[in-house]
């Protein structure tokens, strides 16, 4: 059994230390909390064994009636692998403490790409993670990018993508951002980040981003524009998308309209925390028109690198194959394949 | 003096009214409308001339006590030019009338593209519009891609525009209409109309548009990706779009990071109701990689068709030339050249 530490209990770790306990090969160190909130709460009830971030927060804890095991330290002394899931860019100080106790870690993508020296998407480059160290699961909107690239470009090749990105202002539990009513250039420059992201992965394709906020926290859409290398269909697209590991093809005509129809599905489907951890696309999208391929798809923020942190363990661990591994990690969430 | 009448007093009509008075070659035959609300009571004040659509909003516009002079035959009648600023598709009705009468006749971009036989952007045709009976006004969206693609066009050769449009949900005062918290696909499938009603005015240009709505009533945000057929640089495109009639260029560093900005903006300027004319387009957007232009740029729906209507009714009169009706419009309406 694998030993996963799961560092911080926010939007990706809460989900991670629940998805954990669902895999045959793994269990559950233990979870970080800075706070005695509704959240450290929760995962209290469930039984999850409880670390402060240092001394000050075990105390902070404690005193508000939560069994504290300990802090961080000692929570990644007893694991094999950490799943840092700690605030945006904290990984970078963190990374000392596991180099320190030779431990294994999977970080998130709002780390610095090099921080792990390798950017991961388990159906594009499993393999290269085997054995390491440490790797970084990309980004909500680059592993949806990705998932759908590496499969065309592996069907078709792909000589060009243009991508524009509506992103939701924030997360459903984030009362303090905005916008409201207001579209906000995130940036106003050209490219966004996600395309250098994209290519941390998947280094040979050219990829140009544009990206926006919008308000909205219900999932990113993304308007994806690909010129192919070879000559390709509306069918041929929408065959290869189906066989596509990770990714959900739905109908306008089905009643999806709309970000918010895909999220009220999962709730249909009875998803913990209404996740959809697939790379959604709009088969009534998908066309072909003087060689480009153009589609729509969504990208649950929340959710979807879920999966690919399960994949990230199991390969830096180095015991478990590529399909083996995404076989289990897919079965286990409902992911259809 | 032209002699205009308004049909419709709408978000179109209330603008049009007003600015035709603005203009030293017109003046206000009144407009028509179907009930006493606030903007019935705003042109009674104002002391314009309101015609009942039929019998029976004359009599409803009586008893609340605002002066009406007839119904639309009698306004009709009087006019040179109308401007057909009717709810959507009404103007296929109000046809008839126009022709019965042997009026000119000025529709808008809810129209159906054929009702006048020519579809109308100031600065990309104004010729062909010269003493005819009939022209459409094109809509707000295809107005500013039309002056962009047409100035692009002109200076580089446009072979191909792919453009993602991230439409506004409604107007200001629209409290009936969503989406809130989502984005709406609209519709699923490539392309949007924008696409074919941009090629009613510019036929030579090869475009694909993408549309969605999103929860924000302030401007529609469009994300250009431009290949041009002669090889050009920032420096070109941003000479060539600071030179464009009615474009404006904005810089994200200057404070502008979203479209609330823009309207801000209209508001320090004094502009009537907020009114954005041009085609805004953020300078640190503007980018040129791999042979293919990268923008954004954000319209007002409510206003940027404006300066169009008025080129428009001196176009059937037939009397004036494009650079001086341009002139003159852009003059009284506060539009730097």
């Amino acid at each position: 059994m694998i030993n996963v530490a799961v560092n911080g209990y926010g939007v990706i770790g809460r989900r991670i230390a629940d998805v954990v306990l669902l895999q045959p090969d793994m269990k559950l160190a233990g979870i970080t909390k800075v706070r005695p909130d509704y959240k450290a709460n929760s995962a209290f009830r469930k039984g999850y064994k409880i670390y402060g971030t240092d001394e000050k927060s075990r105390k902070t804890l404690s005193d508000a009636g939560i069994a504290v095991k300990g802090v961080i330290k000692d929570l990644v002394s007893e694991a094999d692998v950490v799943v840092d899931a700690s605030p945006e860019e904290a990984g970078s100080q963190n990374i000392s403490l596991y180099k320190q106790l030779s431990k294994k870690a999977v970080f998130q993508g709002g780390e610095e790409q090099d921080i792990a020296g390798l950017s991961f998407v388990a159906q594009c480059n499993y393999e290269r993670a085997l054995g390491r160290q440490f790797v970084r699961v990309v980004s909500c909107n680059t592993t949806g990018l990705c998932r759908v690239l590496h499969s065309l470009d592996e069907n078709f090749g792909v000589s060009k993508a243009n991508v524009v990105i509506a992103r939701r202002a924030t997360d459903p539990d984030d009362s303090s951002k905005g916008p409201i009513d207001s579209i906000v250039l995130d940036p106003a420059t050209v490219p966004s980040h996600h395309g250098p992201d994209v290519n941390s992965v998947l280094p040979n394709i050219p990829i140009v981003t544009m990206a926006f906020k919008v308000p909205t926290t219900h999932m990113h859409l993304h308007s994806l524009m690909i010129s192919t290398r070879e000559h390709t269909t509306r069918d041929k697209v929408i065959e290869t998308l189906e066989r596509t590991n990770r990714v959900m093809l739905v109908d306008g005509k089905g009643g999806f309209k709309s970000t918010s129809n895909i999220i009220d599905l999962a709730r249909e489907m009875g998803r913990p925390r209404n996740d959809i951890y697939e790379s959604v696309i709009w088969r009534d999208s998908v066309s072909v028109i003087d060689n480009e391929v153009y589609l729509f798809m969504a990208i649950h923020q929340e959710a979807i690198v879920t999966p690919e942190n399960i994949d990230a363990i199991r390969a830096l661990v180095g015991e478990t194959g590529k399909s083996e591994s995404m076989d289990t990690t897919n079965k286990t969430l409902g992911i259809r394949t």
